[in-house]
């Protein structure tokens, strides 16, 4: 059966993948998005673009739509460090005027893109969603604080919820991609140096008690990603919040995501150490069983490789756009 | 060496005995309420009071002022449960725009109103700054909101941040004292027992695991608590927040304040045996080491007697007033 669906953030790199895969599943979709970190040409074909913020969903968001896949937040947690108060005033109070707008409208189903940074360090390997939510900087605080208010709304006013915690989400799908800037995340820098646009990738601390001695991390598919997004559209009950780690259950080191991109690309890859950076925990990996139960989610791309020769076609199809 | 403070829901029970304690202590006090629970004539005789909304105290906050101590705040656990908007709206958003009239005006100092409810239902006994929070209803996840905004503003912004997590507040100093409409704290809800204004006290479950089967609370007196504010305006570090539980580290059952009561004041209080209530947790009290360490914080009416008879004084005072 097809829906009517609002993608907030859809401009984005997760946003724009889930919406995509939302109208090749036959539904219609409206991105809403502020193009402040989002790109126009994210937007998938065949979804109706909207730019405006999330706090002026109310003059348009009606009954006509079935739920809301709410990606729209700043994301940096350098940024949010620096500058805290940007992100509780827009991935918070941004949220409050969504969720009011969707009270106001009679949308009672909602996805939330929420995080792994909700819950900090980690005091056991592999992270439940019972694991105390202690996290080390605003971006995390500023989604904790969203989950928080969204179970509040589902018991008080019966909104069928489910917040998605994200691991390292990487990959790419169709011409939706990963982009950051500037560029935070391992995959797409370690593929900058490839790329021979970079000089050297920083490996942040390498007397890690793990294998290697760098940082381990559950990276998952955008595609699979997105395919617990609809799942979990079709999961949620009315008054209840559904928290779910996203992750493939096994970690990559810093090391082998570096050796997988030589592999891969056929590039050198020259690597600096650096020291270890403040609030980077050694393992961080889903336990992805909730999910797998709740959603019937089951990651099929989880290979390394495969997940690196994605990142790398999208890395050089933008890198020839520009 | 006096200051000039401002007090934000100085015209509540907590915000109005700390307002006249720094008062007494030589003190400048404005108090900002916008008396939406707050009384008029809790304001402490000798302060400033402007009736208005935090989210306005830019228009007159200045650099005169030393610091701000922020009690403004919705506080009604079961009311938060029906409408959670409300206190995300005014205690999470309200702050968001206090803080920033504070870094626009230069005030560069706070103390603010924290709660256990930050904490959920313990794990172990007592409650120590470091335990898992996981806040149980949104009032407490409020809370924890803001003291996670405060935690990145003073990283970022060099506040001088103390954050106070109180457990059970009780007794009244002077004409200020405990009154919630609707009533929902013990205390105040035992005296109008023993006053005959209320037929019976309900006591939900008596097959907790503890000495009397009743819940065990850690009754801390607004006097003790106010001077631990006075003592972390003094305290306060710039770029630092500092978290500190305020409690006596000594429980007392409900039984127990009962039959205080019934003992004070030489009145009746028939009890009513009631089912538990969701989210009450067994025991509550507070490790009050780090108050005692960082704010050199001695508590010195712990006697459950003392709190029941100043707590007792006021009820008749303000049922004569009425």
């Amino acid at each position: 059966m097809s829906g009517k669906y609002l993608v907030t953030g859809g401009a984005g790199y997760v946003g724009s993948v889930v919406a995509q895969h939302l109208l090749e599943a036959g539904h219609e979709v409206t991105v809403l998005d502020n193009l402040s970190t989002g790109f126009r040409e994210g937007v998938p074909a065949g979804a109706a673009f909207v730019e405006g913020d999330i706090r002026d969903a109310a003059k348009w968001l009606d009954a006509s739509y079935d739920a809301v896949l709410h990606f729209a937040a700043f994301s940096q947690v350098g940024e949010s460090v620096v500058k805290p108060e940007k992100y509780w005033d827009n991935n918070v109070g941004g949220t409050m005027a969504l969720l009011a707008a969707m009270r106001e409208a009679g949308v009672r189903t909602l996805v939330f893109s929420s995080t792994a940074a909700t819950y900090g360090e980690p005091e056991t390997t592999p992270i439940v969603e019972s694991a105390p939510t202690s996290p080390t900087n605003p971006y995390g605080a500023s989604k904790l604080a969203v989950d928080h208010m969204i179970t509040g709304e589902a018991a008080a006013h019966g909104l069928a919820a489910v917040s998605l915690r994200y691991f390292n989400v990487a990959g790419a799908y169709g011409t939706c991609g990963e982009r950051h800037d500037p560029e935070s995340h391992l995959i797409p820098l370690v593929l900058q140096v490839a790329q021979g646009r970079r000089d050297a990738i920083s490996v942040y601390g390498d007397d890690y008690p793990t294998p290697d001695g760098t940082c381990v991390r559950d990276y998952i598919h955008v595609a699979d990603l997105a395919d617990a997004h609809l799942l979990a559209v079709a999961a949620a009950r009315p008054g209840e919040h559904l928290i779910c780690n996203l992750g493939n259950g096994n970690g990559f080191s810093v090391r082998e995501v570096i050796e997988t991109v030589r592999r891969v690309t056929g590039h050198p890859v020259p690597e600096v150490a650096a020291p270890r950076r403040a609030g980077d925990p050694a393992i961080l990996v889903a336990s992805a069983a909730t999910a797998r139960e709740r959603l019937g989610w089951n990651p099929s791309r989880a290979d390394l490789a495969g997940i690196v020769a994605d990142a790398w076609e999208f890395a050089q199809n933008i890198t020839r756009e520009q």
